[in-house]
């Protein structure tokens, strides 16, 4: 039998350089041999595309905190079904723009729902299943917020306080504490050619040990 | 401060004879000088009604039964908080046509769900609100897809198996039977004016207990 695929996530606040991350570690990792799905979160299926599109619809309107959060779940229930489980059983890598993290550190950190309800929906989701590594993009909100402004895209930040910012930034640090294994974080306020080569770093420690495992 | 106002809650399968039925209670309850606001499942909001689209719509693809069941409770936080919650606590009556025992009947029953998945999501939605009344109308499968036939929707019976449509039946069943103080079970397939009768007589009921406890 294959090796199970290794799931790798990326996470990070607005304007932290994700993005352009995710297209280096693609790139790494296609010339690395591995095989290799891309993806993204919320979204990720047809469905997920829609469940998507609603959040950011009524993103204006009163929609309740735990809509929110179950409607993300939904679209994450459909994301591991279709996409994620039935690659990572074939031994390919996958490679997700955000996951549960995202949740807690939006969703707990930045609206205040509980980490409880949080967890109870990870677990009834996903069962035991958690991404391999996680790779935080992080950097000062200001930082993000600039970038953001040059690229036109100030409006994500507008609809949100400063104060929101700054939880989810707290969450994801507080989460990568907590789970030193798993995290890995590249300070993103650094120049473009330094976080390429602390994320290629990153990039080389997860090929070489998946190698060393013979997961590669 | 004003008593808290009554949920009730109309279930049953597909042909029973449910909206003439929650016409007549609707009517019944006004007259009675009851402040009532009529809403059903799913739906009843904006939001709501936006993710029953999105049900419907992807009926024919493949939608995870877990991504099926998280939308269901998505759509059932926003109505609770929206809708149900501020009604009932004004002291205005609800009554809604499908609450979680439609859940527990075909997600359960009708999908194979673990039960399990239903009750913690329906603790962590509602907390420990449940309808103070639920009426099941119930009638042999056969019944209601003749009915259903006459009126030219026979397409939602052929979309699933006759099968299918037992178990839901059986769910409603068992669950009424474990909680008779809630549940009263009406014979929708006796002629139509002895269901409206039998409507009538709980309708009374629960009228006059509500009177007899001074919530009304």
């Amino acid at each position: 039998m294959a090796a199970k695929g290794l799931f790798i996530t990326l996470e990070g606040g607005e304007g932290v350089g994700k993005t352009t991350g995710m297209d280096y570690l693609e790139q790494y990792l296609l010339e690395q041999g591995v095989d290799l799905i891309v993806t993204r979160e919320p979204g990720g299926t047809r469905f997920g595309e829609r469940v998507r599109n609603l959040l950011l619809e009524v993103q204006q309107e009163s929609m309740d905190d735990m809509a929110e959060l179950l409607l993300i779940f939904a679209a994450r229930a459909q994301h591991l079904r279709e996409v994620i489980e039935p690659a990572l059983e074939k031994g390919r890598w996958v490679l997700c723009d955000r996951f549960t993290d995202a949740t807690y550190a939006y969703q707990c950190g930045g609206r205040g729902i509980d980490p409880a309800a949080v967890s109870l929906l990870e677990t009834l989701v996903q069962g035991a299943l958690r991404p391999n590594a996680t790779i935080l993009f992080d950097a000062p909100v200001s930082v993000g917020m600039a970038r953001a402004k040059d690229r036109g895209e100030l409006d994500r930040f507008e609809r949100e306080s400063n104060n929101f910012f700054d939880a989810v930034r707290e969450n994801y640090l507080a989460r990568a504490a907590q789970d030193g294994e798993r995290f890995r974080v590249i300070d993103a306020s650094q120049p473009l050619a330094t976080v390429k080569e602390s994320l290629e770093t990153v990039a080389v420690q997860i090929v070489e040990a998946a190698r060393s495992r013979g997961a590669l």
